[in-house]
């Protein structure tokens, strides 16, 4: 069926949502239409809010709503000259949940790609060699995910920070805590008996 | 991790749609973000142009643009003088899909229910009766979901059509097209062979 034209036009707008499909997006426009319609005009508001006032921290590259993120600002988080770079906004969310890491962070937004285009640049290496020829960092952890590309951007960091004479290190691999061992895959198995520790 | 006031917002908006928990609200934001945020921005008017925009039919109480929807302004639909009363709007939509009903529709938007203070005027049936004893109707198909609610309602809709000399009649229920026998459940095939036709 045809649905009105604001109807057709809300339900393929929202899936522009990552992992929504007609048939949730129907469900959706219904449960919104349904509803307090003030909730779907506060979604609105949050969305457009966010869209045009999220941008990214001059500093770090992650996402803030000031020109220099909280972490970036942060005297006493500037002190430790720790710098952790990853790959996405969502990982700093997820070490900041362990609170266990006090230093910095840098934000590539994606990993080196010849495949797709995507040069150094554009995941701010350049920016990256600034801070570390500025700051005196005694560490630069590397956290990306494992991937030929991942391995290769972290090859070109490695690089740029024995240039500045920093330490590289890379959080460990291997069995998760807690998990068994006749759950785990060939791979990681491999690995974690390769790469045994002395107790 | 506290993520800028910003985010939260739209994490905590984005949870409003149905389905979407604190990880899926996330992980949208993200994409919402990392994406060409035009799109967020049309997202956010298509919900905005919705909310504002779409009405209740003020003949069939279907969701609709304007005051009275395409099917109740369609002089075709009106000559075919059978009446098929549904739930919700979804159910106008699926039954649309199939292409086998050219009457017009009644939405309830709910089902009668006394425990949660829903009664015959929150589901329309005033404007039903009127509906019924100023048009012709020849035949009233009663299309609910079959629960204690929907029989309730089911049978007040029943009673008011026979107060006008209107036939009700509701969808065959049943095995599904093309199931097989084993792997229908217990009462669709007790039901189902209570209620055998002649071939």
């Amino acid at each position: 069926m045809q649905y009105s034209p604001l109807l057709e036009e809300l339900i393929s707008k929202l899936q522009y949502l990552p992992g929504v499909g007609k048939k949730t997006a129907q469900r959706m426009a219904f449960a919104l239409l349904g509803g307090d319609r003030r909730r779907g005009e506060e979604l609105a508001a949050a969305v457009n809010a966010a869209m045009s006032g999220i941008k990214r921290c001059s500093c770090c590259r992650n996402y803030s709503d000031e020109d220099i993120c909280p972490i970036c600002s942060s005297v006493k988080r500037q002190n430790e000259m720790v710098l952790c770079v990853v790959e996405n906004p969502s990982d700093v969310a997820i070490i900041e949940q362990t609170g266990q890491f006090f230093g910095t962070y840098f934000v590539l937004h994606g990993k080196i790609s010849p495949l797709e285009g995507i040069g150094p640049e554009d995941i701010g290496l350049d920016r990256l060699e600034t801070l570390l020829s500025e700051r005196k960092y005694t560490e630069v952890i590397i956290a990306l995910n494992s991937s030929v590309e991942g391995n290769m951007t972290s090859f070109m960091i490695t690089k740029l920070a024995q240039k500045y004479n920093i330490s590289v290190t890379t959080p460990s691999r291997g069995i998760p805590v807690g998990s068994e061992l006749d759950a785990m895959d060939e791979s990681t198995l491999t690995y974690s008996f390769t790469n045994r520790k002395n107790i």
